[in-house]
């Protein structure tokens, strides 16, 4: 159901829509996920989405998508079409809409010359148009890329225009969320807590939260939560809407403590954490090193532990053994172990664990070998079988599995799990 | 940049705008995939997208953006709100918006009741809403759930309404897409291909091409060209629309060939393939091993190689060194050398290109060690100091690079840089 937007009193609420340009959204493989990004953001200061769009890289299209964009949305916000080649039309289009001329900003000009400068190189011709900003328009710095964001406030109507790879728009949406948007919703604003949960289906989880978060539906402080199945975890979204951030945080606080009595262990993150993150912190506060062995995952549980800033304070060493030899030559896994019982099996998974934990001089070893597919599978054996084990001083743990999907989604599952049982086996020996 | 639709004789161009209905997908969260599927039926019997939007279960919402719609298309296709509660105003709206009376469809009726029947249940009062029909529409029985699909002729548009479930959508719309749509199109369809370039910023790669393609965007066999900027890469999408496969299947081979010889050793996939499927391809037919050396990107360049199928037949194993201990112990690099030039540094680079080279005893050795951020920087060797180089029987080569971005980024566009590297060496000492 949509939001009703108060217009009675209270903080302003904007009516927003976004507007995403490029053909290659257009096509059957691309998706805008700038807005969701954005969304996060509005959200965050009580701004609420009626609608989006996609629209081409195409003059008239783009004109008539804005245009009607302007008539029913007192925010705007377009992404893409701000690169400096033909294509990207977005400027020009907004401005002629708009009815503003295009000026060259001296120093948006001088900031793309300097990132140019930066790297050894002449700025290109065609880059200057990325200087050009319509009448009053504010350009916001880019830190990431040489196109600047452009603030509009004009005829009652506010318009943001942001470069469209994600790392350029992601700051200047950023900034223009907390210093043109914030002070207009005054305070009110959407809180939002993610709870992520493993080892769970979706309808698990449902059946032991829907008797908790029932009882929040309703009253002053209530909370709307929505159950999302994401691949490796069930995520709980708890939203309230508030003009005072304490009391928001209790109410979240609370019912976030129920849910965690009622999900135990499985309940891996409730800040919207990732497993990675949250198995990094773990380590760093008992200071422990782990090293791992992954033959099917191919380094991906090891590439995701050290997404983290500061994993080089845990993570000792990993190895990637994709060849028996490799098994037998870096982990010491006897070559009559892998002949009598297959490379992947319980035995060589535990021998995985303990040679690299041996090897590395380290508290946790972990070891990981399974059938990615799509071939390799066997009648006993089929794809997405894995074993995962690990290994510390005094004693080991290991678990055959089997995932569905294709091979980037067992590979990805097999790294959540193995990441999870070193997270349980440091909560509590029983988790 | 925008197809050009072509009114001038041919086969009939339909401009084409989707619609998906419902709150959630104005979230954080979640994301309309309905339309990727479209779009990809669309594009099989030559229908182009202009448009897209998203809008919440709003009546005075949907309204505005259903009329909009029309203005500007040939056939607007709406997903969502067919069910039967209060939410659910595609219906109604849409029969508004046309001046169309609803009346119930006997038949579509009859089907809804037979579907409660079989499970032993009588039809709720409230799904007999979902037998009306806006006059003149026709129903298409849904074999997955209860609403219909619904298919409008009027005033020259075309209308398509279907359920939200993927799993009714899409089977109600192939049969829109062949029974009603094909017809139109005469045969003729869209026709796609993708290059993918690195190394080069996308001006650079517009400065090259745009002479190249700019000479197809005219005459009967006409190409349209979308320049696109992601993580790591340059692509070009080449689409042209014909009525006859191999007809475009050689417009598009030969402008792929004129922008292969513009491009040169930049272009690394003319067929869409990713960088790992490209280095996997050429150390296959070659029957060359390869083995990593990873400091910095932690194994993602291994998890990139092994997400191949088929990629245990030349991966042979990797290490991932994060300490400079595992430096020492794994790939024989000396702690010396390590002092003395720091373990970000071209003499450590190639020493660990050949230590994991001579330890796996492989073809190939690549070694990647950098600054991944957001700490260890200095200024000599800030954030984003990446060295690549690699080895083989009889000779190596390195490169300090630096790439842009927080700590993902930099791992990914370091592993590019890596896989990069290999790919160039393999097709030719000079690329």
């Amino acid at each position: 159901m949509a939001a009703v937007s108060d217009r009675r009193g209270g903080p302003a609420v904007l009516r927003a829509e976004i507007i995403a340009v490029g053909s290659e959204m257009l096509t059957p493989t691309r998706v805008d996920t700038n807005s969701l990004f954005i969304t996060e953001q509005l959200n965050e200061v009580g701004v609420e989405l009626w609608a989006k769009a996609v629209v081409g890289d195409d003059r008239d299209d783009l004109r008539a998508v804005f245009a009607r964009a302007l008539e029913r949305s007192d925010l705007v916000v377009v992404t893409g079409g701000l690169g400096p080649t033909q294509d990207d039309i977005t400027r020009d289009v907004v401005a002629e809409v708009l009815g503003l001329p295009l000026e060259e900003d001296e120093e948006a000009a001088e900031r793309i010359r300097q990132r140019f400068a930066a790297r050894g190189l002449r700025m290109p011709e065609i880059n200057r148009r990325q200087a050009l900003v319509p009448r009053g328009a504010v350009a916001l710095a880019n830190q990431k890329g040489t196109a600047p964001g452009l603030w509009i406030e004009h005829d009652g109507r506010r318009i943001a225009l942001l470069p469209g790879p994600p790392r350029e728009m992601k700051p200047l949406f950023e900034r223009v969320a907390r210093e043109y948007l914030a002070p207009v919703a005054r305070g009110a604003r959407l809180y939002r807590r993610v709870l992520k949960i493993t080892g769970r289906t979706e309808s698990h989880v449902e059946e032991i939260a829907h008797p908790v978060y029932s009882r929040w539906l309703e009253g002053p402080n209530r909370i709307s939560t929505t159950i999302l199945a994401v691949p490796g975890q069930i995520e709980l979204h708890l939203t309230t809407r508030a003009s005072d951030a304490a009391g928001a945080g209790a109410v979240l606080a609370r019912a976030t403590g129920e849910l965690a009595a009622a999900l135990g262990a499985d309940l891996f993150s409730t800040d919207g954490g990732t497993m990675e993150q949250v198995v990094g912190d773990l380590l760093r506060e008992r200071h422990l090193w782990i090293a791992l062995a992954e033959s099917c995952t191919g380094g991906l549980a090891t590439s995701r532990l050290t997404d983290v800033p500061g994993s080089s304070e845990y993570v000792e060493r990993s190895v990637v053994c994709y060849s028996n030899r490799a098994k037998t030559d870096l982990l010491g896994v006897p070559a009559s172990l892998i002949v009598e019982h297959g490379a992947v099996s319980e035995p060589v998974g535990l021998a995985m664990a303990t040679g690299i934990r041996e090897r590395a001089d380290v508290d946790i070893g972990v070891g990981i070998t399974g059938i990615a597919g799509p071939t390799g599978g066997s009648d006993r054996k089929p794809v997405g079988t894995v074993v995962i084990a690990m290994a510390w001083r005094g004693g080991s743990r290991v678990r055959t599995m089997w995932f569905p999907g294709g091979r980037e989604q067992v590979k990805f599952f097999a790294s959540q799990a193995a990441l999870d049982m070193v997270r349980r086996w440091l909560i509590g020996p029983d988790a």
